[in-house]
Formats: structure tokens, sequence, C-alpha cells
């Protein structure tokens, strides 16, 4: 039995209306993201020649001839050692004159292989950049992407449910553990990795708005950070919570409740139509209006995917609007360097109506 | 209290001493994972100017500016958003007109941005291609680097141990289950991340090199062939070992014997001064003398550090020789479609006596 290939064909045929828009006869992708974006495969190398007149190659070596023949079923397969080069011969070979390729991906030295490769025979080939094309139509999820993103906040949710449960988050133990056993959990709960380095912070270090975990002690009255997400069919999810352990002193509930409040604020703002930029403001106001906008160092979100960071970005340097189906995150944080900080991410499908919120965990202030 | 930063120092002195051979005022090293190598930077964003002239300048950004000071105290930072033509744009106000980058990894619209950076005031900067000059010092390990293997091939040593004496490699459980076991045992045990996606590969499907773990359920007489690795301070560790589920049948015990005695080969030719190749051929002459060449279907090693597959690559197609301080793996391995396959896997170190075995774990057929 096949694999249901319809989204990806579906992907395809957007960049191949790109192409042809551009007069390109076809376009060779080589980042691997956006190959495994157009074709489904998960292998460490693929390279896909989408062709304008819609006979389509994908090209692996031989250690993914099997793989391929099952993600990639609908696709005609080259499998050689030289996979890029090959592809682009076998471009020339059926006539491209006009061939665009990833200049925001392909290396110095790797254009001048390509060159090589398709001027051999004399037959001139233009090499065209479209840079960030597929990058362009990644912004807006699909259904099937939707739900892997969706599988991805799950398992970060319940293994902090977990470890909250089990008493793990508990004075005494250091950031390390904490946040090792936070990856174990998620990889038991079925995540492929980790999305990133888990962050985890204790007390003056929760100001360190990205802290690597080290062997600080927790203790009692500490803040306590923690960002982290789940791969799941390579889909990434990004959240963070910040807890009190013990017992929060007045000050910490007058932070958490200013980062919620703008946190809340950014989250409404999610919206088809809204610029970036509004977005950003709509949750900073709240903190600068409370006298700590010097203490909120980062942009609001970005958009969250096949990479764990990618557009939209969600900042006042930002340009540009929402589309119902782009998945980003909202995460504004306040730092107190040497006492500690709070932040607090979700991330959320932007629809025509309110956003989706994948990461369901509680935001209410959380004292273990 | 600083970090000892003598290693990462000399280090950048070979660079140095490379970029004056050829007549380089500096370079621009943008690989993060080189960066790391020079500079001890673990974060996500990095870049280093060595100048010829000893003043060297790390650059990265405002989330980075205190980690910097930890890890990077020797070296004169420069905190900028565009850090890579900050960098370069300092190179040119100090008079540099020869400056050198890394053109395996600039990207085609990356060394655009070079050019107008350097160009900027109409002072004209030659960028000069220094492709690989970094990882070809990387391929000899020094004494930091050694230590950082042993503790990754430990780590997954121990997990495999602690794996096999509780069970867990037992008839009735799934490759999938038994691969994020053995990852999240390595993170328990002190790994940052497993080193490359663990192959957990099942009766037939241990005839398939690059297996991906799937639903299938490990059942008795199985060959169970496990390929992995811990990463410990960056450095990778790669291990496979294939053991029989239940009880060994004669067909299992030849080709098992086989390759143990075709890894042995290639282990034995590791030495100073020899030929990739030669190390290949000692290896490969013992299965194709047992009629299984075009059962042995990829190279036998390859070299391994920051990066799970770097130089050396050990092959047919390879070339060079070795040296004292090369980590590499060892790695024949006989796959019959349809019915089992067998790998045998050590990470060793070449010195100028016997080779260093890092990945400890017995290579006795074992029958769990």
């Amino acid at each position: 039995m096949s694999r249901d290939t319809t989204r990806e064909a579906a992907r395809r045929d957007r960049l191949r209306a790109t192409a042809a828009a551009n007069g390109l006869d076809a376009v060779l992708v080589t980042n691997l993201l956006n190959v495994r974006y157009l074709t489904g495969f998960t292998g460490s190398n693929g390279v896909l020649l989408v062709r304008t007149d819609g006979a389509d190659v994908f090209g692996t070596d031989g250690r993914y001839t099997t793989q391929a023949g099952v993600q990639v079923p609908d696709v005609e397969l080259l499998v050689d050692r030289g996979t890029e080069l090959a592809l682009a011969r076998a471009a020339v070979q059926v006539g491209a004159t006009r061939l665009g390729y990833e200049s925001h991906v392909v290396t110095v030295d790797g254009l001048r292989a390509l060159e090589r490769a398709t001027g051999e025979g004399g037959r001139g080939v233009e090499l065209v950049s479209i840079a960030q094309a597929v990058e362009a139509l990644r912004v807006v999820k699909d259904a099937g992407e939707v739900e892997a993103l969706r599988r991805a906040c799950a398992v970060a949710d319940r293994a902090l449910a977990e470890l909250a449960a089990e008493g793990a988050l508990r004075p005494g133990r250091s950031e390390l553990e904490v946040g090792r056993e936070l990856d174990a959990r998620m990889l038991t709960l079925g995540a492929e990795s980790p999305s990133f380095e888990t962050i985890v912070a204790a007390g003056a270090n929760s100001a360190i708005p990205h802290h690597r975990p080290d062997a600080t002690v927790l203790r009692d009255g500490d803040f306590l950070k923690l960002d982290f997400g789940a791969t799941v069919e390579g889909y990434h999810s990004d959240m963070t919570r910040t807890v009190v352990l013990g017992h929060a002193a007045d000050w910490q509930r007058e932070v958490y409740e200013l980062v919620a409040t703008s946190q809340a604020a950014g989250r409404a703002a999610l919206a088809v139509g809204a610029e970036v930029t509004a977005v950003d403001a709509a949750s900073r106001d709240v903190i600068v209006a409370a006298g700590h906008g010097e203490h909120f160092t980062h942009g609001l979100g970005h958009g969250v995917g096949l990479e764990i960071h990618e557009a939209p970005g969600i900042s006042a340097l930002g340009a540009g609007t929402l589309s119902a189906g782009m998945a980003v995150t909202v995460e504004p944080g306040v730092y107190l360097p040497g006492h500690g900080g709070v932040r607090i991410e979700d991330t959320l499908i932007v629809t025509d109506d309110e956003p989706e919120l994948l990461t369901l965990t509680s935001k209410e202030l959380l004292v273990l």
C-alpha cells in the first residue's frame, strides 16, 4: 500500500506555478527541509527537480533507494552518489535553459560545481536564484502540518505535566537533571527529538533569556523557567512556562502577572491581516507601560514548523501581515538581571476566527 | 575564574599560520562548528575573525553576551545582530585587503552580502576562498578532543549495557520502543543528544544498512542491529552492535563471524601512514574472499568528531593516509536482502602504537 502523497503533490504544484511565473524550465531544490516538505522524504540526502512540464525527478543515493520508493512513490527516482549534480545534468538533458536554484542554500563552491556540471558539452544553462521560494510556501501550514504541530505540542504538554506531577521540579535538583529528564520524557512520549536545546533556568539564571542548563541547584523561592519543545514528524513545538518553587514573593507575582497580561494581549492581536509589528506592540506596550520596557529584550515571537525558527518574525523590526494557517509563537518576557525573569510562550495557529492554541499547559502562576 | 582556553588559542594559531602562508590579512570563520573548535563557544550564533597580526575578534549577538564572556574570555568581543557582516567591516577598518572566507559554507547570497559590506566606502577587499582550511586542522584531535570522544563512547557503551541487563532487548518490543529507550538512557547518562538518528533494525530490516526504526516487533531468532552514539561536549560517538534474540541459527553465526573477522582486520590495519584505501581493503578482502563482496555495500568507515561524519573517509574511493590522533570508525557489514544483516562498528583513535579502542562493548556474538 502506497503512502497518500496528495499534500506533497499539491505543494509541488504551487512551486511549479512560481517557477513558471518566473520563466524557469525547472527548479533544483537542495534545502533538505524543503525537499522533505515537497516530497515527504526524511532521509539525510535528497534533492528534487521540479519541472514546469510536470515531470519531476527525486534524487538520492543508494542508501535510500528503498526508503525513497516508500516515501516518494509518485515521483521519478534517480539514484546517484553525486545527487545534486546528476539532477542538474538531467535537467540539461531534457532541454532546460533556465534552471532555478536556492541561492540562500547553495554555497559558493556548490554553485561553481553546478555551473561546471550544467556547462558540460557546451550547452548554456542560465542558473537563476529562487532564494526562499519554497520557504515562502511553507509559511502557511496545511491540515497535515497543523496536525503534526498539534501532536508535537501535546507531547511537550504531557511531558511537563508528568514531571510536575511526579515532583521532579523541586529544590535540590539541578537544572541539568531537570533538563535531561524533560528531554528523555518527551522521547518516551513519542518525540523524535527535543525541538532545540532545552532551557532550564533557576533563580537568577531565569533572568538570562537563553540560559543553558548547568549544575545550578534549584532552591526554595526560585523562579524556574522552562523553554522546550518536541519534534514530531519533523514539526517543532515551542513552549515556555515559568513556575515558582516553594512560595512566591510579591515581586514574583507582580512580574508574572505583568508578563501573563502582555502575553494574552499578544495572543489576542493574532488576526488575519494584522501587521507583525502591531502584534509585537500589542504585547510590548503592556510591559512598557509598567516601566519594564528595557527588560523585554527580544522580539515577541516567530513562525514555527519544519524549523524551530522560521517566517514570520513577530517583532518591532518585522514586516508583513499574518495569514490564516501561519504557526507562530507569542513569548514576551521580563528579565531582571541578578534577580530573575519570567517568559510565557505558546505556539498557536492563526485562523480566520480566534487563534488556535496548541500548547495547552495552564498559564496560571504555578507554585510547586 | 576564567575557563582554560589554551587549546583553543593553539588551534587559532594553527589557522593563523595557514592564513599567513596564503598571504591573507585575516580569515572570516562562519562555519559554527569551526567557530566552536577555535573558541569553545557553544551558542547558535558566532563568527570568528582570525587576524594574522594576532588581534582576533569574536562576534555574536546580544543573546550571548554573557556566554561569550565566559566561554571566550581571551578574544575581543563584538556584539552585533548582523554578526558576519559586522566582522567583515571590522576587518576592512583595520586595513585588511585580502580576506579569507569559507566558500564551502558561505552561500551565494551570503557572498554577495559580504562583497557589499566590504566594498562600502570604495575600499577594495579581495575575498579569497579558504574552503576546508579549519576542517583540515580538525582531522587530528588534540588531548581535549580525545577525552570528550572517550566520554561520548562511554555513555553509549553504558546505555547499551544497562538496557541489555534490564532485558529491554527482547521479543515483543518494537524497534521504535527500543530506539527511544536507548536515546533516553543516553540522555540520562549525560549525553547532550544522540549523535544521529538511532538505527534499530530487527529481523529482515537488519539487511537495510540505514533502516529507520518503525513499529516492527522483535521476534525470537531475529538479528537485532543497533547503530547509535552519544554527543558529549559536542563530540560524537558511533558504534554498531548486532545481537541475536533467543537463539542463533548456523547461518547467523557464520555471517557474524565473517563480519567480526573483517572488522578485526580493519582495526588491525589502522596505522600511522596507512592509505585509507588499504585499510578499507584489509577489511573488505575478508568479506570478498568469503563470496559476500556484493553484500558489503558501503565504505569501511569515516572520521568522527564535532561532526558525526568528517574526514578522513575510509573507503575504496578515499584518498590520503592516516595520522596519529585521527578519530575514525571501522564498520564493515554484510547484508542479505530479505534475511538479515550484520554490522559491527567501533570508534577508535589512530596512534603511533596500536589504535585506541573507545567503544568498549564486547564484540562476541551476544544471544539475548
